[in-house]
């Protein structure tokens, strides 16, 4: 088994452990956290998280707190993300969302405990208490209005008017909207490994052009994928006015750019020679990906 | 000026900071966390961290994340209350909810960003990092799926339906949805002060009594106060069918159980001698407040 599909395993069963039992009260809101995590997913976060702390020699056993800690926050964001007030998603990877499964007030509820229960199993984590006090205010600073909160806003804000706005703010937008948790996927990861400042700084990088990369692939997808493969409705950015890659700059610059994020990662990883395989595996899947 | 004239500035005075600036973007999502947590409150959660630390001669200024931290975390809880599928509330202390003031999806990733700004607070907070931990684990447990969270997921439960909820389950429920947070913000105050496991055993007795009653208190009101005093709706509670003391056991014998409880707040705090008196003055206002 590769070492992607060993660490995607061992998430789903850290996250199957860290969730509450559904049987215990109480039930409907922790069947909702439950829902909202076990439906699959690529795990790409947790993903992360295991290849950058393995390419500084962190133990798998002290990995398994962030990937399960960042997956829970992008869970969570997702939940509330689907809601009737926000995106209103009906379908996601092809099942009910959480307040279609369940109601609207469970939702936000599911959601805000996935949050809180992110933290505490960071607070729990295997690792000394100062490298914990790193992970903790990584993790907090990429959730909230200076990341992936923030990102939203500006993403509600640009919805309906999509088309007017530049490509610079998209991309802005999209910094902070997924690509602030992916870079704190990346950099607890390095931490949990004792990587240097210096080694931060590259990985940080690396991680930018990675979540940069995976929104012009999701925006190309949205054109080009079908709905099955997807498992979501195909087609909904232009529907909905979304500012877009394809929409603001054509889908041939769109791919150049996805060229120009490809190199921007391989550059910010030669240095770690083959200790970044995993990284740059998961840089080529987030490019090449169809669904 | 009393203490508790002076830490309830000191906390307004933390918050204001902690907070995002609201001329910087995304403007309306920091604009909607400043309404949510500066339109005043009484600050209790607060007040019981500077109380509890200072009993154990903690700095005021080690005290101030703790304090902050709290907060956040309350007043996200109440937007996220406020909103309609929730509670549906348009009023809180006098104003417009969140969700009126913006819109639901802003309320939404509000409460969201102050629940990240809260432990992004106890991250950088001004003790050592084994204490630091202690304070994230106190208050991500009480914040989520076993504390606040889950009290809240209990009472949707019990609403509607109320009236058959027994007093036993009606007190696990509050000791959940305020109880946890109380009891959070007062353990993080004696942890700040170097507290012992007895005596931190000791305030858990004294806080459980205060939450406790402070629900207690806030059943009679909804039926003695008026919504001017309150800066909330008077008589909701009973129009909703919500499961409350004084429904359940009739006014009389709520009173009563609050002078247990207060007895019990006494008990707890008297080996405690004079270094209680901030923490007794909290436990009787809870008990005799009229808004």
């Amino acid at each position: 088994m590769s070492d992607l599909a060993r660490w995607r395993e061992r998430a789903d069963a850290a996250l199957q452990r860290a969730l509450p039992d559904p049987h215990s009260p109480p039930q409907r809101l922790h069947a909702a956290m439950r829902h909202a995590v076990l439906l699959g997913g690529k795990r790409m976060r947790p993903l992360l998280v295991y290849a950058a702390g393995s390419a500084f020699g962190a133990s798998v056993d002290t990995l398994d707190a962030p990937a399960v800690a960042v997956e829970l926050i992008h869970a969570y964001s997702l939940v509330h993300d689907d809601l009737p007030a926000m995106d209103d998603d009906a379908l996601r990877r092809g099942q009910p969302t959480v307040h279609v499964a369940f109601d609207e007030a469970t939702a936000v509820l599911a959601g805000d405990a996935l949050q809180s229960l992110a933290f505490e199993v960071l607070a729990d984590a295997d690792v000394d208490a100062t490298t914990r006090v790193d992970l903790l205010r990584t993790l907090a600073r990429a959730s909230g209005a200076a990341g992936m909160c923030g990102g939203q806003a500006l993403d509600l804000a640009a919805t309906g008017n999509g088309s007017s706005l530049s490509v610079h703010a998209l991309e802005e937008l999209h910094s902070l909207k997924t690509g602030a948790l992916i870079r704190a996927a990346v950099r607890m990861g390095a931490l949990c490994g004792g990587a240097s400042a210096e080694e931060l700084a590259a990985l940080d990088r690396y991680a930018a052009a990675l979540g940069l990369a995976f929104q012009v692939r999701d925006d190309i997808l949205d054109i080009e994928g079908d709905s099955a493969t997807l498992g979501k409705t195909a087609g909904k950015d232009v529907a909905q006015d979304k500012a877009t890659f394809p929409a603001l700059i054509g889908l041939d610059a769109s791919r150049a750019r996805l060229d120009e994020l490809r190199r921007a990662m391989d550059d910010a990883l030669s240095p770690l020679g083959d200790r970044a395989n995993a990284l740059a595996a998961l840089g080529r899947m987030a490019i090449e990906r169809d669904r």
